[in-house]
Parts: C-alpha cells; structure tokens; sequence
C-alpha cells in the first residue's frame, strides 16, 4: 500500500469528519474528498472503525508535533520555534495564537477531534487512542508556565488547561451570548486575564 | 398533536443521540426509543433538522431548570434546595456533586449536548438555540462565587465556567491518563483545588 495515499485518505477523512460529523463518514464520501476511485477507501480501512482510527492516528500526529516541540524542547525548536515565552505576556500572545487557529486555519482538524472526542465517550478503544493526546497537554502548558517563569504547580496546569479545552468548542461555535459571556471575543485579552487569574494577581 | 407523546419523542431523541451519535438519530431510531408505532416521529418533527431542533430544546429545559435555580434564588429554591453554598466547602461539593452527575445519572444528556454543540458548529440555527444556555453558565457560576463568599469577578467566574466545561468531555470519555492529568480521579478534591486555584490562596 502507497503511504502518499494512505496520508491522504486519512487527511480525507479528517476533512468528512469537519464537514459532516460522525454521520458522514462513510467510504465513498472520503473517496470523493480524497478524490480517489471508488472502492480506495474501503481497501485501506475495510471498517468504518477502521476509517475512525485511521482519523484518530492523524489527529494524534498532528496534534503530537507540536505540543512535543512546546513541552520538550529540542534543537528542532531552537532552531525552528524560537525559545518560548520569556514572560507571561509573551506566553498570553502564543496562547491567543493557538486559540486564534482553532477557530481558523486549524478548525478542520479540531472540529474533527470534537467528533472524535464524542465518538470516544461509546468506543474505548478510540478512548485509548486519544488519552495519550489529551493527557500531553496538561504538561505542555506545565512546561509553558515554567518557561514563561509563572508559578506552574499542577493545580495551575490543570485549571489553565482545561479552561482552554473548554473554550474550543465555544470558538468553533461562534455564538455570541457565550463569546461575550466566557470572554471569547477578544482572544488577547482573554489569555492576558487567564493567565492572571490562574497564576495569581502578580502576574498581572 | 399529544404534548405527552411530543415530550416522550423528545427524550426519545436525546437517548438515540447519546447512544449512537448523530449519525444514529433518525426518525425510525426515534419511533423504536420511544416505543410508539413507526412513523410518529416524523408526523411531529418532519426532517432530521427538526428532531435535532426537538433534542436541543429538550436539553435546554432541563439544562435551565436546575441552572436558573441556582442564579436565582427564588422561593422553591429556599423551599427545596437550601440556601446556597455558604462556603468555598460547599461550593466545592456542589460542584463535585455536579460533575458526578456528568459522569453518572445525568450521562445520556449531557452526551446528547456534546452532539448537539459539535452539530452547532456547523448549524447556525442551532448554535442560536443553544447560545443562552451556554451563556447562562457563567452568569450561574458567578452567583455561585458571590453566594460561597468568594471573589467573584467575570474573569474568575469565566476562568471556572471554562474549566468545568473542559473536564466534561474528559468525564465523560473516563481515559485514565487524562483523568489522572487533569485531577479528575478524585473529583471532591478537584473542584476544591480549583475554587483555590481560581479565586487565591486565601481560600485554600
């Protein structure tokens, strides 16, 4: 089998997954958006499981290079990534970043992680296969308030983790009442307070 | 048309989103949860986007039951539900007992929300009908702080909203390593660590 192929069936799945749900994944609509004959699919993943892990994999991959380079950082960073936050406002700008592509150039790939992720509360196996994904980023935003030289216990990870997990489908959603209600309608600002309030007022 | 018979469609329909998605949620699943001849759902709720309409705003009623009894105190709330948290304590195992529920009781629910949300991102229509529940959250949340005594500033009251969004998804999935990350393993200690984390040391 042709790993070109294999990529773009799965980058193909992806993009079914953003644009229809769980419920328009099937073979033949990612053959038509991986623009394949018909059948392709269905010879690379024979399961609609299948299709749903081959999604998954890719998700995790694409997630994992990143928050690897954010949580160890390596030549490649040094030389590719800059060195990180230096201080809490460089750290608010790179966080707003991330918030900013989620609900742009990366709203794809985390709308079909969303589908995924419910997927995954009726599947343990796709369960499993996400867990590594998720759990990474508690340490990835450690890492990133150590670097930043804010306070970084666990409990400081977690709440800034997950309040940013909870703001994602908030961004993919666009609703206003909510944007304005969580804060969400100025991503720089948002971080700056985030920050603030996880880490304690002197970062203020 | 027959409001029992709408009410038992509509639960219906919340049962088939939590256990099979939205691409499980046709009319003939709906007819079979609900236990009525085929064919009833589609006469009250003709296409798949009316069903989707019937689920939503069965979840934002029994979400606003319990949601607005905790923003506004009123008679029936002094009569059955106590006063309040009156205490960081309280509010903890308030909120503790609020993500047991997530996990536990109210699972189906709070499943067929997240297919619902993941659905709005790509409905407009829907996401207008589920913005005020979202929305109401924070407000809640703030009224919460204020009534335990806590610093209850909109950036707290987003920073908690926001994290208690985030950890429903991971509940829900139950992957031990991001339960571990998060602190979700041990939610009485969790909610009590993040009332400390969100509002300041001074009430750990």
């Amino acid at each position: 089998m042709n790993q070109d192929r294999r990529d773009r069936l799965r980058d193909a799945a992806i993009a079914v997954l953003a644009r229809e749900g769980g419920r328009g994944l099937t073979h033949r609509a990612v053959d038509a958006a991986a623009t394949v004959p018909t059948g392709t699919a269905k010879n690379y993943f024979p399961t609609r499981d299948a299709l749903l892990r081959a999604a998954a994999e890719r998700c995790a991959e694409q997630y994992h290079a990143p928050a690897e380079a954010l949580a160890e950082p390596g030549p490649e960073r040094a030389a590719g990534l800059g060195a990180g936050p230096a201080d809490a406002a460089q750290l608010a700008a790179l966080l707003a970043g991330l918030l900013r592509d989620t609900a742009g150039p990366g709203r794809t790939r985390v709308l079909a992680y969303l589908e995924l992720q419910a997927e995954a509360a009726r599947r343990p196996w796709l369960a499993a296969l996400l867990d590594p994904v998720a759990a990474a980023d508690f340490a990835a935003h450690a890492h990133l308030l150590r670097a930043a030289g804010l306070p970084a216990g666990p409990e400081r990870a977690r709440a800034l983790t997950l309040a940013l997990h909870g703001a994602v489908p908030h961004l993919l959603t666009g609703a206003p009442a909510t944007l304005a209600a969580a804060g969400l309608d100025d991503l720089d600002r948002f971080t700056r307070e985030l920050l603030a309030t996880v880490c304690g007022e002197e970062t203020r």
